[in-house]
């Protein structure tokens, strides 16, 4: 077959770590694909003397890589909303096919570029936009393609889980691991999108527009960091057989689709409370499959060469028919919106920490408000204040943990009001979601 | 697009599972196959009333499927060499896609079926013949195909997995635990095929070839099974921070490709050693993506089903463009014959287990003969009698227990055979490799 010609967009590190397996593994990589993958022409705004471009057609312009007659697959690998949503929407007006990583413009462009590429009859890819090196799309859109997909549950965001797991291996504050991983480079200057999990929100929303046949998403995905986890929570969770995790939830009710990121109680037996450090991990239950897993690096220049080159290689294989693959595995017009259950409307089991004067009969005062309530706890925990030196608890007064059964969160709310009301409770509540994951 | 049809070859219980998941998500299938998905056509010896077979042809002669002008996927889920080869040579022959469960077949007569499936431009897929509703041939085929595989280990084999769960959870023998297995259904009535990880080598065989772009090669797996694992290894194992699983293994080497199924220790905190149960995870390195692992179902009716279904799916998708995709993601004539790595010439780190007299300066002994043979060793343990209390360990003689650093198999054999020559060493030396999996 005839070669496959690839233009990169953006030589940083991603572009780079695609460009070096590209060239490492070149003979690997042409046995799979079925035929040679040629990088004829890269755009780069900078010159990289450290990188090998022999052979290849250098812009300082990326719209030259797209308007490049001879280019077969556009690699969009800037980043951002702008330029990159006009160079990929420019590259399938050329009729060419898009491979790219970029979480945020398929999350909130997405919809816009697959009907653009459907209409023209390219393909885009994307497996290098969720969970970096895992080819967590290509399960989603093929390997559970038999599937009724109920719920899926991901550590999608390398940082926030990186910050999570020192918190709990070394009983820091969220802060002081956050400044340290910002000098480490495991996260960024301005660490928002990662730790107030707008980042994680991308890529659940790709995830569930995939999983529940439905077009992207992303603006309904209820979002909440993990700033304001607190070591003693991290601990009090450990005691009660849980992990904190940073997960993006999505999940099939009688109500619509739940969408959610936030900190979240996980049974630490489960596998997925034992994915720690910067990795990533998804889980997925079908109906038919039940629960599947995937594992592996989330990010870094190498990994997510790996996916943006196995987009490549499917691409070149299968030649015209891979536009016959819709990019969220069904045609546009088969997807159907779904009602994004409101927050207050989900259901879920709840963690909470109250702090209270240490007198007689607090302890019950709160308990008959869950039970006026109708709401069942699974667990209480009283922790004296000595318990918790230097976790901010004041002399003379005790942490009552509690966990709830699954309820509405509207419902669970409303007892933390009324318990936040209670003369003994000097402090707000702190709560955060319990998911059995079984 | 023209609807695909299917025709079925056995209605066991994958089969039930097949059609019953067809049935119940049709119209979602329908969708992610891009046109109707339709059971033309079932082939089955025995009638089957409870199953709908609604609108089919039912034959008793499964090559009355096969020879069907209007079928076009054969789903061959009769398992065994035979007939099910004759079935899908009959059905390549007459130019038909196959989709097949049965690993014992691709294992052995792979090769000679995809070099038919090729010639004739057919596919042949096999999702569901390795980790039952784990996307785990996809992965390697297509989600991995930038990298260069360094290894991969797996928990193929779901009854092996649940006894050695159930050995370590309860303290419990091998042969108990079997009895109660094949009871329960999860062990077959002769396990020998599970527990003496012939199933598991067949799978293993497979997805080395996959990750090594060569040929099947099942004979030239080395194959331990399970059934000399003593309760004292598994908890000496769990004491020394290890759990003992039994694992797939094939690894690329200087020496060749090593691919052998034992059982091994692996260290707790790896993720795999915490699959538990009939679960089943495969882990994968490879050079750009690091390490990656799938874990779900590795057997059942619907698991399986999801994997048979997929890959129709994937056919019925990409239409006459499914044949570019080659059975082991490389055509025949790319893929390259390996050297096998006998199994002495393996590099290992081993676990031991010596019995001796309880007299002062046979610890010495025995650390000298790894001395003199160039090995270090990573941990000591040396047990009491009295510890071993009902694990068959006599009044009087000790267990010393040692861990080696990586070594070549043929040289801890010949330090095995001076251990076992000591006068104090009163019975044959217990061995598990050792794999650190990082």
């Amino acid at each position: 077959m005839k070669e496959i010609n690839i233009g990169i967009c953006g030589l940083g590190t991603v572009g780079a770590g695609v460009l070096s397996v590209l060239q490492g593994n070149a003979a690997l990589i042409a046995g799979r694909a079925g035929r040679k993958v040629c990088v004829l022409h890269v755009g780069t705004r900078s010159a990289k003397p450290d990188l090998n471009t022999e052979g290849m057609k250098v812009s300082d312009d990326i719209f030259a890589v797209v308007n490049d007659p001879d280019v077969d697959i556009v690699v969009e690998l800037i980043g951002g909303y702008e330029p990159a949503l006009d160079l990929v929407m420019q590259a399938i007006a050329n009729g060419k096919h898009v491979v790219t990583a970029n979480k945020a413009l398929i999350a909130v462009h997405g919809n816009a570029i697959f009907s653009a590429a459907e209409a023209k009859g390219v393909a885009v890819r994307y497996e290098a936009a969720v969970a970096g090196g895992i080819p967590i799309i290509k399960a989603l859109r093929e390997g559970l393609s038999a599937n009724k997909i109920q719920w899926l549950a991901g550590i999608i965001n390398g940082t926030g889980n990186y910050i999570l797991t020192e918190m709990r291996d070394k009983g820091r504050l969220f802060a002081d691991v956050l400044a340290d991983a910002q000098q480490l480079g495991y996260a960024e200057a301005d660490p928002t999108f990662d730790v107030e999990g707008i980042d994680a929100a991308h890529k659940l929303s790709i995830l569930a527009s995939l999983a529940f046949a439905m077009p992207l998403n992303f603006d309904a995905c209820f979002t909440e960091g993990i700033s304001a986890v607190a070591p003693q929570d991290v601990s009090l969770a450990s005691e009660l057989g849980y992990r904190i995790k940073h997960l993006g939830i999505a999940r099939r009710t009688a109500k619509g689709v739940e969408m959610r990121v936030h900190p979240t109680l996980i049974p630490y037996r489960r596998l997925i409370a034992n994915v720690d450090g910067v990795m990533n991990a998804v889980l997925v239950k079908g109906d038919a499959v039940n629960a599947t897993l995937y594992y592996g690096a989330g990010a870094g220049a190498e990994p997510t060469a790996s996916s943006v080159i196995a987009d490549i290689v499917d691409l070149a294989r299968l030649g015209e028919a891979s536009q016959d693959l819709p990019a969220l595995g069904l045609a546009s017009h088969a997807l159907t919106e779904k009602t994004i259950v409101p927050i207050n409307d989900i259901e879920s089991a709840y963690y909470l920490r109250v702090t209270v004067d240490d007198k007689p009969g607090v302890l019950s005062h709160i308990t008959q408000i869950f039970s006026d309530s109708g709401i069942s706890l699974d667990a209480v925990l009283q922790k004296e204040s000595d318990q918790h030196q230097g976790h901010g608890l004041p002399a003379g007064h005790v942490a009552v943990v509690l966990i709830t059964n699954v309820i509405r969160e509207a419902s669970f709310t409303e007892a933390v009001n009324h318990i936040e009301a209670l003369a003994s409770v000097t402090d707000k509540v702190t709560f955060i979601r319990v998911e059995s994951l079984s």
